[in-house]
């Protein structure tokens, strides 16, 4: 395809995006599609000739939106916010359009120090201090696996350059909560460490946090028995909940016995711009790695993970290689991002968080996120004050996790399998409609709805609707 | 920012990028600027407003575009070919803009399904058997890593769900050459194993392949001495001179002990497009994993590395997580790609691959190919016609790996470090002039230099101007 070919293709496809992004409001949020459905409208065979663009048009209309969930729909409450915005898309398609190889700072400077200084960008804008040094990743999933290899290899003394973690006698034990997202067993287990050896730390029954006594005496119990805590990975902001560890109390214990804290703010880090939620993650500077999503709530779209370490020799004695037909001139003097992670190959992602700050505006951010709080604010104080209606978690953040308990025909509030079912019964009727869409999850073993608000095009009205939408499901029922 | 703002950035975007496109040509190949430069000309501090997007523009063109190492540009020979086709960046594009959310199936269908769809596509297009199934990785790094992970966990019996790495007796091993790329030692590290339980077998000093008897032999010897042959990688266009380790041999070692076999193809992969290259890598059909890059020569945009396996219920029973918040009624129908590797979320990538085989067309990415191994021959005969030039490899596929040795005062060929420091002064010349780029590096602790063909843009005549230049340097000397 020539420059001037794409240039016509281009334009159209800028045209569909904007009228795409348009009618987002009147499509479906969940997509209407089976399971096999949008497998059977592709060919199964590649094909042998070419299509015009407008074929392909055609196509993405047809054949992919309707497999869309909507996740910049307004209606959207589920998962967590995975705002998109267009200003930090423009960004993304200028990486794509000028394609760059990002492998060394040699391959494109532009890409290694544009990064560098976006990440002193953001540090800076989330109140971080000037000792920590940052990266993209794709995914807060990639940079726990980072952290916990980084973990290990602090302390096994460098096995990755012996024995291995199979040469280390005696087990190396990780620390975190029931309350982690998924992504903090799972780095455990690929780092090596074995489910095991993951001591899952008690948290207070109704914060969800974990408790630093509990975590102290966890340690001293592993140390007892031979054990050698190697990591501890401290929640702001978890999955479930957005249950808030106490990073200052967790990072003391932390230190005190040389373990390596990574604090996972994946959700969190966005509320982290506005000064008055950073006491959400007091004491965060004493911690060893720290990753955040501005692909979350802020709206850079993704993958924009940030992962900061405050240790970069460590880091790169970890993760480096010097491989002679990557080397340059330059080496020593420059940073290779090659040696801050797994992958060797790079896009230009600083692009999206460069575009998004300038475009945007870190003010406007900031605004939408406050819009969100009290928008959350405004949704739990109609929860609590409805009849059989209960906010079963503290709201840190913007995520409301919401349960409806009845009274069946005899006066008594449903309980046990007949509660779940009711509840995730009027979560599916509206997720199933398409009218809007939220994340059942479990608690205590027992389903409950997370409302979790903060989508771009999210306003009150959206919330009021979805307030009522829930009522109206919940007494059908 | 609204759709209608973007609509307006986003034609002025397209049409910057086309004309960026059109004038590379016109470039320096290597980005001709110092460390810190790009650094310097950016703001140390975030901006407290905002920017109009021609703002932007006029920074991308006065900032970024000095600092980039052009790899589109014809004139480029460094590394590998990295393409970035204008049909995959159309889809890159679209991906960006349509800004879906990749968790699970439920929360894009299209994307899980297309992705699914592309892999099969291009595995019938490499001539592949149905036995295998693939995902879209980042870069074959991440899925050396992956394979190191599901070698290390056959091996060890599900170490991960137990006592971890750290709990198996006996060491297990990982095969390689010293003809790997880079990040195969790195993945070996990262996965736990340790770099003592790399064991690098011996290789044709010609061809740099590996030798089978020398890994059956490494085999037995490891065996005797009660350690455990967990997984083998094996290359089929190694990075320094695509060197090709002969996989159907290997294939039959690792099946009889029950070790892993993991080839990687990163660059090879796109000649698999071609049937008669397909020799190469007879018997792959027998190995357990399989990566290769389409975002270098066949040239879908960075980041499309295919990551194939055999054994699916081994990946899962590997990277599978399963939270409530992520459980939907189309579980145990679908694909969940977050069980396949190490990120959740994941962008659309398909589309990269299903806009550039259907705007650009297999047969024409096929002829590009062929041209490109035809200009390698080409070259190749020059060379080796040159008086006092050696193409020190075989080459098997487009990159000719070169030295030239000249005559001292005495009539006598140059050699040892004088060698080193004249062919690296000759090729720096030519590099920093920004005329054309090549990758230095070692082989048997001497310097060569790699000229890599396959740049969409390079014809023969441009691979004809490289040889009058490399010449004109090396006489200059």
């Amino acid at each position: 395809m020539t420059p001037e070919e794409f240039r016509k293709a281009g334009h159209a496809l800028i045209d569909w995006i904007a009228d795409y992004r348009q009618k987002i409001p009147e499509l479906p949020v969940r997509a209407q599609v089976e399971p096999g459905d949008i497998r059977g409208a592709l060919p199964s065979h590649p094909p042998g000739g070419t299509d015009d663009f407008s074929a392909l048009l055609a196509d993405l209309e047809r054949v992919i939106v309707p497999g869309i969930t909507q996740v910049q729909h307004p209606m959207h409450f589920g998962w967590f916010p995975s705002n998109a915005s267009l200003a930090s898309v423009l960004g993304d398609i200028a990486s794509s359009g000028i394609g760059t190889l990002g492998i060394s700072w040699e391959s494109c400077p532009a890409l290694t120090e544009l990064e560098e200084v976006m990440c002193d960008w953001m540090r800076e804008l989330t109140g971080l201090g000037s000792q920590w040094r940052g990266t993209i990743h794709d995914t807060a999933s990639t940079a726990c696996v980072t952290a916990m290899i980084l973990a290990r290899e602090r302390a096994s003394h460098f096995s990755k350059n012996g024995a291995g973690l199979q040469g280390v006698a005696a087990p190396l034990v990780v620390y975190s909560t029931s309350q982690a997202h998924s992504s903090i067993a799972k780095a455990v287990q690929l780092a090596g460490f074995g489910n095991d050896n993951l001591h899952m730390v008690a948290e207070d029954p109704w914060t969800r946090a974990m408790l630093p006594d509990a975590l102290a005496a966890a340690i001293e119990q592993d140390l007892a028995a031979g054990k050698i805590p190697a990591g501890i990975v401290c929640s702001v902001g978890a999955t479930g909940t957005t249950a808030m560890d106490p990073v200052e109390e967790i990072a003391a214990i932390a230190n005190r016995h040389g373990v390596w804290l990574h604090v996972d703010a994946a959700m969190a880090g966005s509320a982290m711009l506005l000064p008055e939620c950073r006491h959400l993650w007091q004491g965060v500077e004493q911690a060893d790695s720290l990753a955040w999503n501005p692909h979350k709530w802020m709206g850079t779209i993704l993958d924009t993970a940030l992962f900061y370490v405050r240790d970069v020799d460590h880091l790169e004695a970890v993760m480096s290689t010097n491989p002679s037909y990557l080397r340059s001139g330059a080496d020593g003097q420059v940073t290779q991002y090659r040696d801050w992670g797994i992958p060797l190959g790079r896009r230009f992602r600083a692009l999206k968080l460069w575009f998004h700050l300038r475009l945007d505006g870190v003010e406007a951010i900031r605004s939408r996120l406050r819009r969100d709080l009290d928008n959350a604010r405004w949704f739990r104080e109609r929860v609590e004050a409805a009849e059989d209606w209960e906010v079963v978690a503290p709201v840190p953040l913007q995520t409301v996790c919401i349960r409806h308990v009845p009274r069946d025909e005899r006066g008594q509030p449903l309980c046990g399998e007949a509660l779940d079912d009711h509840n995730l019964a009027w979560v599916k009727r509206i997720n199933t409609s398409g009218a809007a869409f939220m994340s059942p999850s479990q608690l205590d073993g027992r389903w409950m709805v997370r409302v979790s608000i903060g989508v771009e095009s999210t306003t009150r009205e959206h919330v009021a609707r979805l307030w009522e939408l829930i009522q109206q499901s919940a007494a059908a029922g």
